[in-house]
């Protein structure tokens, strides 16, 4: 079995910025570059992937492009301390995650989808707290487009690799 | 500016496999999962991208998806301590990297092509002679199919981040 993740890579400009936090902060750092994830880790075997591929990118094809608005940041505290760039999540990101989450790839989304991007992770409560302080204080507003969303895959040392790339078209299938 | 390449990312085997050893010997190791470069890294602006992906996808999709064979362990060193596993430059594999390397799009190439997946480097002398002993008995033999290139452009903090897949379709344009 392998396991996989369908995520937009935002801008340089915005993972530059996510990359200042999640250097000090985010022991995820060197596993994925920045990225929203639009369908969280599922496993499959690996003989599968070329159908799951086929049938995610008939999905993500169908729809158009959306904009991604990071309009702040939040926390996961106390379910997990977590600090991310709040993406505001418009009706059209949220039709996509639901489209992503169908029984014939994976399985349904098992809780409510709040896009983000994750800056600090894995941290004590006092250094969450501080850090989480910093971060707010420093806030983010950024607004861009995504028109396109990749297929990666883990390794066995955790990190990802990208498998396919899928274009935002809104064509009809 | 921004710095562009263009790879094959090879199967989670072969990637494990390399990254057995990169996670100790190459200090690239968190910037970019186990690759072979088809397009070294060469500048373009930021807003070129679409026009540079563009021209690079009819590019690869003119060609038909390759056998990579990885035949063995060699290493760059004196020019550099560079140690890698060597990909056999099959006449398919150099006609890609010569059509990958026009005015339109970067450079020309500048020096042969030597087709490879570097799994250690930036070590000193006695540690290259050291490591390079060892793989060369570990040894590797191992044959896939590449399918796909990716086009990555790489961050501030050098990380490498993809913006397309490209299918090695073999289709006239």
């Amino acid at each position: 079995m392998m396991k996989y993740g369908v995520v937009a890579f935002p801008s340089k400009k915005l993972q530059d910025l996510a990359n200042s936090y999640r250097k000090r902060y985010d022991p995820h750092y060197a596993l994925i570059t920045p990225h929203m994830t639009v369908k969280g880790v599922f496993e499959a075997d690996e003989t599968e992937i070329e159908k799951l591929s086929n049938e995610i990118g008939n999905i993500v094809r169908s729809h158009k492009p959306f904009t991604l608005r990071a309009t702040g940041v939040s926390s996961f505290s106390p379910v997990t301390n977590a600090i991310y760039f709040k993406v505001e999540p418009t009706s059209e990101l949220l039709k996509l995650h639901e489209d992503l989450h169908t029984e014939r790839i994976g399985k349904e989304a098992d809780y409510t989808f709040v896009p983000h991007i994750t800056v600090a992770q894995k941290m004590t409560s006092g250094e969450h707290d501080d850090i989480y302080g910093q971060l707010k204080m420093a806030g983010v507003n950024h607004e861009e487009t995504i028109d396109r969303l990749h297929l990666l895959y883990q390794l066995e040392d955790g990190s990802w690799t990208v498998y396919e790339t899928y274009r935002l078209t809104g064509d009809e299938n």
